[in-house]
């Protein structure tokens, strides 16, 4: 079975390492501190004595520490070693700090893969974890069946080591966007005694309704032409009025529906109020806007 | 069959007329401007002379007009006769508006149901149409089978008059939240070139993920306590720094991010941090928050 190395050895490097020893793999670690390894070492890992001798163990390094400044302060003094190996960065951070590792990497002949895992620690080495890899194709075609051990929805997004991150992030906001509409629905309906627990299902079927538009709306999007195929902004505007009225009303949040509706009062001003939802990607290509 | 009396003859209110002929109901109609009527005539429907006398036609009066100030103004001189019917208003208002017109209803002796129609006019009639409604259940009971002949999801939410509004409203802000998110993703994807029908699978299955969680996230809503099952709100944090950043470095909306990290600001500023994600609930419920 090949080997592989992991250095970062918080709740999640941990889990990483599990999950290769689980599969058989020769698992070299390293931490900073030793004395997180002593459980995987139990199990059957190899702790180095230094970063350095990690590295040297395998051919595929895969990082996981707490951010791109810490990746590149371990790696940086281990460019001779790492030249002709393969680091899979799993660090959290930007798409822009991906792909500056990723050219710090390709400067020094280290093949580069940067990756996101969109599961909790737990959830490392179930066939559900999705884990995403993006960087040059070579590295992730040789080191694939190794990776797998991760998590069944291992995937490969494309050359530019960005991209990992940017789904990512925009998993985390359509995530944190649901979760928001669903706690201010939930405040709506508390004002009227009404328990979360009822409200849950009716959003469920929402939610898969609303699923079902996304396809169109994306096709529009990349199509760069909005027409209504159901309810037009200005119709949702006069929705979206009431919003901002029973919130205000009733004493919850505001600020969700105030967005809600601004984003489509600037929409309207500048004269979409008669095409539908997904025009309103123009007011998210902009790095800022006015409150409406 | 019974008879049903429709006032109001937008898109909405000719559907609506138009799904009870279809189940073969006597249905009379009634329009400020009669020209509308003219379709529905043809396929059976009988047009009132005056709205006094749609009204003394049918024991239900359904309504449909531009807003609860409207249907005041058409409803308020026929008081008389419309005492011992029922009134279904499907007007689209606020909670509290519903509330004030069933108390203008209950102090004449004229039963009230308030209704949202969550569809648009051409899914009125089919199977999946959902409709709410809600105040004194006896009107609904009494009612029920010419009502679903609107929808096939035709739904009584309880007595008080608000509920339906809420609803509607709780499952709109839902809704846009979950478009927002996507076109906030599909901008940060688009940066680097990804189509959004790339990332519409992504999202579903996503969405399908966070439906998972929802029922255990209204449980700890309704018990007021929120242990952080999966990630805390400390560890969301952290991610949601990065979703802000990328944003911003992307020269995307910053406005989602912000607001998406203001509240989790909040949360752990007032101790929070070590709790799971419902424990936002608790910046819902407050009318306004300074920005953080």
């Amino acid at each position: 079975m090949p080997e592989v190395t992991v250095v970062g050895l918080g709740l999640m490097g941990q889990a990483l390492a599990q999950a290769f020893l689980a599969e058989g793999h020769a698992t070299t670690v390293w931490n900073r501190s030793a004395g997180k390894a002593e459980r995987l070492v139990a199990q059957g890992a190899i702790l180095a004595d230094s970063v350095r001798a990690a590295v040297v163990a395998s051919p595929l390094v895969v990082v996981c520490v707490s951010d791109h400044q810490a990746v590149r302060a371990v790696l940086d003094p281990l460019a001779d070693v790492l030249a002709g190996r393969v680091v899979v960065n799993l660090t959290s951070g930007t798409s822009e700090q991906a792909r500056e590792t990723a050219r710090w990497a390709s400067e020094r002949g280290i093949g580069y893969l940067d990756g996101v895992i969109m599961d909790v620690p737990q959830g490392i080495g179930t066939t559900g974890a999705v884990l995403y890899y993006s960087g040059p194709q070579a590295g992730f075609d040789l080191h694939e069946p190794v990776l797998r051990s991760l998590g069944g929805a291992t995937t490969y997004l494309g050359a530019d080591p960005g991209l990992s991150s940017l789904y990512d992030m925009a998993t985390l906001t359509m995530m944190w966007s649901i979760l928001n509409g669903f706690l201010h629905g939930a405040a709506l309906l508390g004002t009227a005694n009404v328990p979360a627990a009822t409200f849950a299902p009716a959003v469920a079927k929402g939610m898969a309704t609303v699923a079902e538009w996304l396809p169109g709306y994306a096709e529009q999007i990349d199509d760069g032409k909005y027409p209504a195929l159901d309810a037009t902004i200005d119709t949702h505007l006069a929705a979206m009025e009431h919003l901002v009225q029973e919130s205000e009303v009733l004493g919850v949040s505001v600020e969700l529906p105030r967005f809600v509706k601004a984003l489509a009062d600037r929409a309207v001003a500048e004269g979409h109020g008669g095409e539908g939802y997904a025009a309103l990607i123009e007011q998210f290509r902009r790095p800022i806007a006015t409150r409406g």
